[in-house]
């Protein structure tokens, strides 16, 4: 039962070709010489028409839905059958990496061309979506907030920088936002999600790991502060008059990096830090600054964020040094599905052990996924807005020295072809499950 | 022997009278609502006039030199005498206070006044020099240094923001560069050098203190770092994978504070401190900071910085960041001169101490001088140039809240009749000395 694995020969080609796909829609770019491809820009029009094309050769039914995401449909072996998603994004930050989003597209196209003319007991649908980064509008994940139909009016009101509105960009490329209803699926009709992404972080290269499970993405804080002290001469003022506002500033820094060190899984990071009319000569008496807290666990996040507040505050009082701070951002941490991650799981466990003759050639790559490493991705992902409605499950791919965001984002080919058998044999577990 | 004391009344009449022409000059002014009087600025000429004129009728003799330091000069007794200097400065800083320098050139002229025809053993000479702070040019003390015959090539091709040279200026202002050397006393022709001048910070106020004696100005180290680690993602960089520049920064900061706490009369501030292409969600790759550490000790100044700069170097290699630092300046300390300033000593302990009956009115502010304040200066002051040449000593005044190069700086009226009593008693103690 289920379908025949794919040659090491077949994952080797189909690989390299995602690779080299993700290579062409680079050239695609509102800045020449730069990767920045902005929700319903010019050049996502262009690599729109690629996917259609790209999808079709791989025998899916294309279309291009109400906020421009690209979906190609293999129908299933029955009319009735649940549909997989399989996507991620096609925008980019502004000079972007070539892999962040774009890989994970690819290789659901390059999965369902590995399968042939078998057909599964669901039906599958790639999807391109068509913004997760927030950039054009500060709002991301447009284009998964529509196939879970969570696009509201105030979401079509936001504005670009130019002033246009999401809803007149949509008409403006040619597409109806009185369509957005009709592009989202309803949940009965979906078995679940399966997003493929680079890591964008160092954790699988730190342990060799190629490939990882993603248990949830982390919850996050962001806190805005402000410490209000006494400016005063740096010459005449003696160590016990001063109210330094950046000293208190500086206890934070190393208190978030203290607790972080010593909490599992937590991140803590003072990203920004202004010093108010700040001279050589000048004890600061006003300083800005950013905390950043993330972890998988909400209680334990809003715990540290509490915490380093009351430790800051304290050793403000003892310096009288004020503090007020805002919360910026409170987002809850969102958990993958228990079951599909699970299969995902055995899918990674059974690439990585048994040592199936048509895949000798890959016994490299294969060595290193002998465990199945899990973390927690500490960025946002479309599987956030879809684990609100289907069952989500991700595969991370390592990312060279953690860099993302960057020119020099880049992914090891062996990675690549493991994640494609990892997806296939991903596909054969749901199969077996479906049947039963 | 020696003159009279004058009467409280007198006392009272001529500090007060210091203070209005404080208040008059601060009208003289290059911004209109603040004080901003650079060097050679046509306020700068304005209150050239004022103090001409207010010099005569204290019955000295008035001459403005080749950089435009206004001297009043009274003869002594005898027509070999030697010269005490009495200075401070005229210029400003921008948008400053009223009494910064300009407070020891008023009082320097009302002990003149109080004097009547009293001859002392030693001429006297009110000097107010025309620039201090180094504003303009960007290079203090040019005033006191065509007293003391420093000024070299060097410093008259300096430019100002607009690129006219110091000696440009100089003509501009009518005066003629190649008489700056005639502007320089014969050290052997000086009896020493007092000035009076705001504490601008806020010891004397914490010892409730109306007047302190200046042991010494002192040195200064500027040094200028920079931290290098890696800008990575505050979500997906685990804490023990980061290098966080702003982390070793924040080190600095703390240690800092925290060994000039334990060194009595050390002051060490990091009084700038940036991160470069900071976001809340980025871990900082690189930051810039400033330190300033001073005392009056130089080996323990220097002892100081060293040890900084080792301790923030192991931390940063704890931490994969690079530090790279910079001297900007090396200031040694300059000691007021023993003699002089124990004359001072004795000024203010008599001051203090003896219940003089013409100075009944003045009790309450006499039995806060009860004791003598010795301190440090943290800022220089045109008596660190006149040092170098002659013997030199420094009377400060309390400055409330320590608040100065501000507008709000103040002095406390009966601080003022407080140095201008000291000041009398000062030169009484010489008389006695040139006598002997």
């Amino acid at each position: 039962m289920g379908f025949e694995a794919p040659s090491s020969a077949t994952i080797l080609a189909l690989s390299q070709q995602a690779l080299e796909r993700c290579d062409n829609l680079a050239l695609h770019s509102e800045e020449p010489g730069k990767i920045t491809r902005t929700f319903l820009s010019k050049p996502a029009r262009e690599v729109q028409a690629k996917l259609e094309t790209w999808m079709k050769e791989s025998g899916l039914s294309t279309r291009v839905d109400a906020v421009g995401n690209v979906i190609g449909r293999l129908e299933g072996n029955s009319p009735g059958a649940k549909t997989l998603l399989i996507g991620s994004h096609i925008d980019t930050v502004p000079n972007a990496g070539r892999y962040d989003g774009i890989l994970g597209v690819m290789l659901g196209i390059a999965a369902v061309r590995a399968l042939g003319a078998h057909k599964l007991p669901f039906a599958l649908e790639i999807i391109a979506f068509s913004e997760e980064e927030g950039v054009r509008f500060n709002v991301p994940f447009i284009g998964s907030k529509a196939v879970v139909g969570s696009v509201d009016r105030a979401l079509l009101e936001k504005t670009d920088a130019l002033g246009t509105s999401v809803a007149q960009a949509i008409v403006d490329y040619g597409l109806n936002p009185n369509d957005i209803p009709s592009a989202a699926h309803k949940p009965s009709d979906v078995l679940g999600y399966l997003e493929v992404h680079i890591e964008q972080g160092p954790i699988l290269e730190s342990r060799q790991a190629p490939l990882g499970l993603v248990e949830a993405i982390v919850g996050q804080s962001r806190v805005n502060l402000e410490f209000r002290g006494q400016a005063a001469h740096a010459g005449t003022t003696p160590m016990n008059l001063r109210k330094d506002a950046l000293v208190v500033a500086a206890t934070l820094v190393l208190e978030a990096e203290r607790m972080a060190k010593t909490i599992p899984g937590l991140v803590a990071t003072v990203g920004t830090l202004e010093v108010e009319d700040g001279a050589g000569n000048i004890v600061p008496g006003r300083v800005r600054a950013s905390l950043d807290v993330r972890h998988s666990d909400d209680a334990i996040r809003e715990r540290a964020v509490a915490d380093l507040l009351d430790f800051t505050w304290h050793t403000g009082q003892k310096r009288k040094v004020n503090l007020d701070h805002q919360i910026k951002l409170e987002q809850r941490a969102v958990p993958m599905d228990g079951l599909l991650t699970e299969f995902l799981a055995d899918a990674l466990e059974d690439c990585g052990f048994k040592n199936k003759s048509n895949l000798s050639t890959l016994q490299t790559s294969f060595e290193k996924v002998a465990s199945v490493h899990r973390l927690s991705s500490g960025a946002g992902h479309d599987a956030m807005i879809l684990a609100g409605f289907t069952k989500a499950t991700m595969l991370f791919i390592r990312s060279p020295r953690g860099v993302s965001h960057h020119p020099d984002e880049a992914v090891i080919p062996s990675d690549v072809r493991a994640a494609l058998t990892v997806m296939l044999e991903f596909l054969k577990k749901l199969e077996r499950w479906q049947a039963n």
